[in-house]
């Protein structure tokens, strides 16, 4: 399944895309795909009540509404840092023996396609796509590979939008250049794992100003997903709707030489094989 | 006014509590003490509530239900660091120019008196008394210190409880080693600015198996509470109902020489003058 959500930004309705035309709209029973929904095993209920509606031709068309981002606002975000070795590389940073955790403030979360607000005094704002993991149960010291593979809701695209002047310059924890307002698009599908072939081949990419900056995939990720939500679990309980940023291929703006930062008017268009694509137009600090 | 929710955990009752003997039970007009709440200007609304059924003689008494944290799971918890410049010199550490910021899971929060339990693998476990924070409103760019005042609910006492071995020496990032099951008791009231005379001049205090292990005051901080709200805001957005812990005075486990950590058996007790006391037991991972 494809789960979205669309309509104004704090008032969207949850529905599952069938294609790039048709959605069945699944809001009349689902209040929203958040925790309670994915603690209530409300993922397993919706595959009955798409089929269901899916025959009784209860479908829609797409008709330009705003897409936010698939889940709402998770009690946490969680980050893996330098999770790439060719992006480690480019930053100057040695590949961790462990996987490197940070966070972003939850409410970072916005549609795949809305604005980027640069936050007031950046100077080094930066682009990062990253594949997404949702987690679907309450998690803690996962057994096994096998176990954190079950606890995975499903995956999306999200741009990890940082300011390296304020994660690296101004006391060394990162969460401080990881947390302004609209830092963390997502979408446009939460996609579940059945339908993703393998999700350590899907190809990643991101351009600026039509651009080609990042170029990767999740196969050359020094920690794939399943190991890092196991690890996750021995130092902390995943929440039903948590989100996890795994990190980025190489192709940051910190990596250029001489770096490339983000300004006012840039597009930046990013994407993640069978998972879909983003567009962000990046506007002013307030 | 001193909020409380007292009752089993995971369904604990807002209350306002009068004195050590007697409280207003608020539970049928207020859901809850959470982000909403807040938003919606409950604390207002609140005062009127209690004059009212103090007039009327709607009074319960304390018949030793458990103490839960006094605010819901909040939208986020953030931390500053080194904040108190004894506590950097017994850590090795450099007074910070300006706040270190990290952050802790937000199901991280539970009652005063609730058990700490250690995560698996602790070998460094340490607590810290702190003064913590709760947002009364959404809050960004604030202009003044000021308007930081106008933005805080009240104030209360939590215990920072940390894994340094996590923390400092499993990739650098902190919130690996503050994230545990149980790691921030809160409470057992949240303490409206109104009833406190000076909040950077309370006493706070720490006893481990009741030996004082920690002696400071809010007013050898190096940022005070406005500050850092004020700071916070110009990063990222503070949510109502937001908690904010501030940093440790000195006496951790990590500052004595052989450091001293904590063991399963081990009875922790804080406390600040005016916000009340916690006592938690160390039990062993589960």
């Amino acid at each position: 399944m494809y789960l979205m959500r669309i309509g104004p930004a704090g008032s969207e309705r949850p529905i599952v895309r069938l294609d790039d035309e048709r959605y069945v709209d699944v809001s009349d029973q689902v209040p929203d795909f958040d925790e309670s929904f994915f603690r209530d095993g409300g993922l397993d209920r919706l595959a009955g009540m798409v089929d269901e509606r899916v025959r009784s031709g209860a479908l829609r068309h797409f008709a330009g509404e705003r897409v936010g981002a698939p889940i709402a606002r998770p009690h946490q975000i969680l980050c893996i840092g330098l999770n790439f070795s060719d992006h480690a590389a480019e930053t100057g940073q040695a590949v961790p023996d462990e996987p490197i955790v940070f966070t972003k403030s939850p409410n970072t979360l916005v549609g795949p396609h809305d604005d980027v607000r640069l936050p007031r005094g950046a100077t080094k704002p930066d682009w990062e796509v990253e594949l997404g993991i949702v987690i679907k149960k309450r998690t803690s010291y996962l057994a096994s590979i096998e176990e954190a593979c079950d606890a995975i809701a499903g995956f999306l695209v999200v741009n990890d939008v940082s300011e390296r002047a304020f994660q690296l310059e101004r006391g060394g924890q990162w969460c401080k250049g990881k947390s302004a307002e609209t830092f963390n698009p997502a979408g446009p599908w939460l996609v579940t794992p059945d339908e993703i072939g393998d999700v350590l081949s899907l190809d990643m990419w991101l351009d600026v100003n039509g651009v080609r900056r990042q170029s990767g995939s999740t196969s050359t990720m020094v920690f794939d997903p399943f190991f890092i939500v196991h690890y996750l679990s021995q130092f902390l309980v995943l929440e039903p709707g948590d989100l996890i940023n795994t990190g980025t291929p190489p192709g940051v703006g910190m990596g250029f030489n001489p770096p490339v930062w983000l300004q006012a008017g840039d597009v930046v268009e990013l994407g993640i094989n069978s998972l879909g694509s983003q567009r962000q137009r990046v506007i002013p600090a307030r």
